[in-house]
């Protein structure tokens, strides 16, 4: 059967004071009504139900996640006590999935993409689901043709081409990943295009995955495996803070994927936007005749190419402002030249500097 | 005796959203710890007691007025039901000053400007008040040397001289009065060097006022005693509310001082400041190494020549910003290219037309 594991504990700061570390990317309604992990489940609708849905977050984060996804029974929400990348969060889900499903297939994705339609996306996840019954030892990736020469993803360079159905979504062995390249280098991979943003996305049997991480990953398994084993007697909280921490923190990409042999990427037939900032907040949003993207109350004057984005009833008004970035929050405004948004990050690190803790 | 005259009533919409309706200007601590009234009324200690203070706001902000101003009794506070100008607030005030001191000598002076040192003030209003005394006809007015060519002041030419005591301001006879002149002329007027700005404080008997506005506003003059002679008794308010209402407004230059024959103009020794904006603020608050203001919680990134108004522990953070104005109050944020301050009043006008009276 088929399983969705979705990632939910990221802890963004580059939608900071939006964002908090109570209240991270993926909890925020910031492409639209819904907020992306909402999205990112109801997405699943139709494909997988919610019973067969695991939510992995940190527990800090499982009450928020909870209240936004009232579909999901509580055995579906997880909280990680502490972070430690992908690969511990995927074996763990592995585990669990395996307990009552020995053949389960996992589609596991991050919460805090925007992907649409979600026809094609589902249309995608079955497409992949098919690679791998009839190749079970498959990992099945998911890439994105690149639109520019960008520096903040991975790459998959895409080998031999596989037989496809008619319709379906283009799919070839991975020749190789490639780590986040220089500006110079991107180019270079999007002139060649042969190579496709690693989308994070992932399709494998849950049998699969665990004996790669068995041979590459044993310790971390071997702490896995005991939480897993606690998971339903009354020692779970306790194994799972003890043996999660000791796991040493590492990707599925680094853990698993580079090393193995059988690996797909399917073109993603889907649009796919990671939402790396406010600027891909505009985008989603769209903009008005002055370039301007609006969430919250504003009265512009003279204003253009500026994105503000405001709680509540609080009004903003802008005059004179030509791309610059506003997001007001009840008690912190970040008022930002917009093409400095990538250094969002560092007005976080200050404030954890000043130990203004409360505004993080 | 000397009364002071502070006119209270001002709705200025220039600092907007840190100034509002039911808060302008002269009640908000802009240059300092203190409101710009608390200020106005602590500058005269020692040259007027209290009990000769008169007040005149506005009757919606007499509450605000009368919190600031624990130390000014009930008797010194009036609050006009409408807004006529400075020609009628100065004559009532007249008449209630003199119903208990028919000599009474008045020192009249806005409420929302910067003054100081206050031992230069009261020596500039004491050489006044003397200057009345050795004749009581007399309408003595203050000028402001200029430091450039303003378009937004009333301009005073300097006539003939008078003999002034050693160490006392410079007193001319005004040979005219100007209106706000265009940039042009305002030049010319710097160039020639015989024009002060007109600060708007006056000293004068009266008395003098009084039959002054007898001679050219009868009418206004009619009303105004009409409410005086209602003041102490039950039908004050219906009384002044009616009357204050039917009067026209008018300033007390174009109602008097321009057709007055003996008028002196001293002036003055201190500094002064009409604070017409938020970078006259800067000026008065001093900016940083990077050329700021700040007032509240803020953290700056790589933002030079700004000035943050933030209320209570909000904090504002900015990075990448040159010239900007970041007003942040818990309902509503401005955020404007500083170099167009003076067009925060289009804020205001286009909130009202709007109808986001809420925000006014």
């Amino acid at each position: 059967m088929l399983h969705a594991i979705v990632m939910a504990g990221g802890s963004g700061t580059r939608f900071w004071p939006a964002s908090r570390a109570a209240l991270p990317k993926q909890l925020l309604p910031l492409a639209g009504e819904r907020t992306l992990l909402e999205d990112t489940v109801a997405r699943l609708e139709g494909l997988v139900p919610p019973e067969r849905v695991l939510v992995v977050t940190s527990a800090r984060l499982l009450d928020a996640a909870r209240r936004q996804l009232p579909q999901v029974p509580e055995s579906g929400l997880v909280g990680e006590p502490c972070k430690r990348d992908t690969a511990p969060c995927i074996g763990l889900a592995a585990l669990l999935v395996s307990r009552h499903d020995p053949d389960a297939t996992m589609a596991v994705m991050p919460s805090d993409h925007v992907i649409a339609p979600a026809a094609k996306f589902q249309d995608a996840i079955r497409q992949a689901a098919a690679l791998v019954e009839a190749a079970p030892g498959r990992l099945v990736t998911f890439g994105i043709r690149p639109t520019y020469p960008a520096e903040s993803f991975g790459y998959i360079q895409q080998g031999a081409a596989l037989a496809v159905a008619p319709g379906a979504a283009p799919a070839h062995v991975v020749a190789r990943f490639r780590e986040k390249p220089p500006a110079q280098v991107a180019a270079e991979y999007l002139a060649a295009g042969d190579s496709l943003w690693n989308a994070g996305i992932f399709v494998w049997k849950a049998a699969t995955i665990l004996a790669a991480l068995r041979e590459r990953q044993p310790d971390c398994l071997a702490h896995l495996e005991r939480i897993a084993a606690a998971w339903d007697g009354p020692d779970r909280e306790a194994v799972f803070a003890r043996e999660f921490a000791a796991i040493k923190g590492i990707s599925i990409d680094y853990a698993v994927l580079e090393h193995a042999a059988d690996v797909v990427v399917i073109e993603a037939p889907f649009t796919w936007d990671d939402l790396g900032g406010w600027s891909a907040v505009a985008r989603q949003r769209g903009v008005d005749a002055e370039g301007n993207t609006i969430v919250g109350r504003h009265l512009g004057i003279d204003s253009v190419r500026t994105i503000v984005h405001a709680a509540g009833d609080h009004l903003v008004v802008t005059m004179g402002l030509e791309d610059m970035l506003v997001v007001h929050t009840p008690d912190a405004t970040l008022v930002a030249d917009r093409t400095r948004e990538e250094t969002v990050r560092k007005v976080v690190a200050e404030l954890e500097q000043r130990g203004w803790q409360e505004y993080l």
